[in-house]
């Protein structure tokens, strides 16, 4: 059983903390999706909040520096009306010696009602819902906004929110992910979410240093030309590359890197002509996308950050009520 | 007199500033400890928010790093609807030359309402008071959330509500306060109002190199002896061994201590049964107190943080309303 | 034509972004620090509220640190209601390789309604912008808050209502700017502004190597003589040292330019004896101001920072609403 699936439904099948896409049933993503909708149009009305979580308190835990993740908590978070209190861990308790644990240990002794985790080490977020389950602790909610390597479920979520707003129907698609698939936890999330909902064709393009050993294991293709992956395919996923989260030279150089995998308007030929382009962010123009394509007519990049928005406030809003 | 005290009540009594708990009156500490009782509550209700505050400006100014400290004062003024705004003072202002008291002056002719101020020096928050009480500012107030060695008088307040909460009088007790006294300003913020509230009987026990000289003269015993310091005491407060603050070794090991003066339960079977044993965190786990030990039945530590919670919200509330 | 003054205001006058105060039409000017009348006494008040901007997202975009302006606008965003994020961008985004634009382009698909933007360039916010009106987004709006050399408007908004607030008449005043008016863009605002409302006798007064070559274009007389150049003037503005802007040896020292060009209660004798004396802050007393002078009877110093939130209140309030 995958990590962290136990720990996220209670007995009712409602979701109490949103860990990984891993073992998340697809009945539950479609309820997230689904949730999200209301909240995608908040963001065009004139007074965009709502008073679902008014006098709750979020707090955005990052061990990890992330300003444009914890950006998106914090407007979602604030658009339910939630108090927000943010954290930056690195430099504060933990110098002082005091454990993960028993930080949460304290936040929880001040009453939050929900913790926004971002850690490099995989896992993180499980163990602390691990933690807070073992303590009894069950109106506290824990939404990991991404760990090590593992996963960033919610960004998985925004994508598959994205993909379905465009496509309709996940029963007929091909997906093509794109990149570093190695060091990606976005790549991750995604493929876990896309063959949940039924994807029947999702390929991994990649160099083969960047692509994970037995990743056909989760029920995805491989392909180490670019051309022949995408061919065809409805949806292109372009990752971000993770430059700081190498060790050693795996590349050859991003120009080099550019050349076979970068997405250029000729290689966005072989997708379909209503194929679609995703990208998580931050975009590295130049190195994994051609700029023309990233601010084309088949990027959708800037909707998946609209979207993201609406997807989280679904998750606080839907664990909060569990 | 003692310092501050003269500033911290206006003329008919009514609490200012909360500067030190040294001569503080035992009715105004009392009457603090009146006003968080309701507070206590309202961090399990499920809309945590009262509007006491709204519309104030509340400054959280710590030219020390402590996100813990702020953290609890953020809730707190939150949770009473103030507007907070977090300065890390630092790195800012006063590196481009400005005084701390035209940092002050500016923020009054913001309008700020209430200043919060964590400083490494000892008596910074006294030194605004002052300032202000000079400049005619009455309506502005200030918390010292720590200064130097001197004095952590919400900390303090607060360990005085937990022991009233759990051995509701302190006409007959004995309270063992344990470890590096010498550079706690926690230890010092207690003891002050152990005393002014009437306890007969409070232990210091620690090295001789951790117990200041003539402490006896606030109305102390000390003990360099644990198991003889501990002996049927109602409450044991363990102090952090504040590592980062010390200059030169005073000490041999960390091991060293933990054998001598770090709570096993072996020791605190010396104390009474009944005995609590509280900390103002953040731990040491294995030094000052043993895991089994802080995580015991005998543990008030994590009530202490919710306690803290309810502390900060009747001291911001009482000098708003002065 | 002024740079920026094309996108400002919208077909009908209206004030659409706020970037500088070069090419700004006195009408426009008058309205701004008419607004903010009424906004100066909500300071005062118990509840320091108003709903104008409620549900509207406002973000700090400082991509050059700046606590004290960053204050006031968090301050004056929400006194108005609205949701303030802060990003410090120096250490995120851009820091993986994310363009300038690319930051804004997914902040406005978060639905961001207001950009406050300080940056170390000249032009930032006009670049913004310029690259929202390209985008269509003519519902998000941009006010700078200090580019580079270039200006810092909001600055020079507040130092034309303090002297408003005091003179009543801007068409009588003889106004001096004082120090380095090289190296500032509060000067280069506020000279903007006091020509465009027709005071008839604006000098620039400082030594050679701090007064820009040709600033008399600018509509103003030049003084290197400090006695001279305050005769008879009804306000003084003095300017801050900008150490940390100097490249190399401009300067002797910081006694001799006290010696020069400091003010003094002798020096400030030369002007009217209603004249009042003002600064941007934060000051360094003791070399462009003598602390008598800055703490005495003419300083209106410390109003200017009050009357600054009123500002900053009244540009997102008309901005907003455009």
């Amino acid at each position: 059983m995958a990590a962290g699936s136990g720990l996220q439904l209670d007995r009712d099948g409602r979701l109490v903390h949103l860990l990984t896409l891993e073992g998340l049933p697809a009945a539950t993503i479609r309820s997230i999706l689904d949730t999200a909708e209301p909240f995608a149009s908040i963001g065009e009305r004139e007074v965009k909040k709502v008073p679902l979580l008014r006098g709750k308190a979020v707090f955005n835990l990052f061990f990890e520096n992330s300003t444009r993740t914890r950006t998106t908590f914090e407007i979602a978070a604030k658009r339910l009306s939630a108090d927000v209190i943010n954290l930056n861990i690195g430099a504060s308790s933990t110098s002082k010696g005091e454990t993960l644990l028993d930080t949460i240990d304290n936040l929880v002794a001040m009453n939050a009602d929900m913790f926004v985790v971002r850690h490099a080490q995989s896992g993180a977020a499980h163990l602390i819902a691990s933690h807070l389950a073992a303590a009894g602790h069950s109106h506290v909610h824990v939404i990991n906004a991404g760990d090590g390597r593992h996963g960033h479920p919610t960004q998985g979520l925004l994508d598959l929110y994205t993909i379905r707003h465009y496509k309709r129907d996940f029963g007929a698609l091909a997906v093509a992910v794109v990149g570093d698939v190695l060091h990606s936890r976005v790549a991750r999330s995604l493929i876990h979410g896309l063959t949940t909902l039924g994807v029947p064709d999702v390929r991994v393009i990649g160099p083969k240093t960047l692509v994970p050993a037995r990743v056909e294991s989760l029920g995805v293709s491989v392909h180490h030309d670019m051309d022949r992956g995408l061919d065809g395919c409805d949806v292109v996923v372009m990752l971000r590359l993770q430059n700081e989260r190498m060790k050693g030279a795996l590349l050859p150089s991003s120009g080099e890197f550019f050349k076979h995998y970068g997405l250029t308007a000729d290689k966005l030929a072989r997708a379909k002509p209503d194929a679609i382009v995703m990208h998580p962010g931050p975009m590295n123009r130049g190195v994994e996308i051609e700029s023309s394509v990233a601010d084309g007519l088949q990027s959708v990049i800037l909707k998946q950050v609209t979207f993201g928005i609406a997807v989280r406030m679904a998750v606080m809003t839907m664990v909060a009520a569990a």
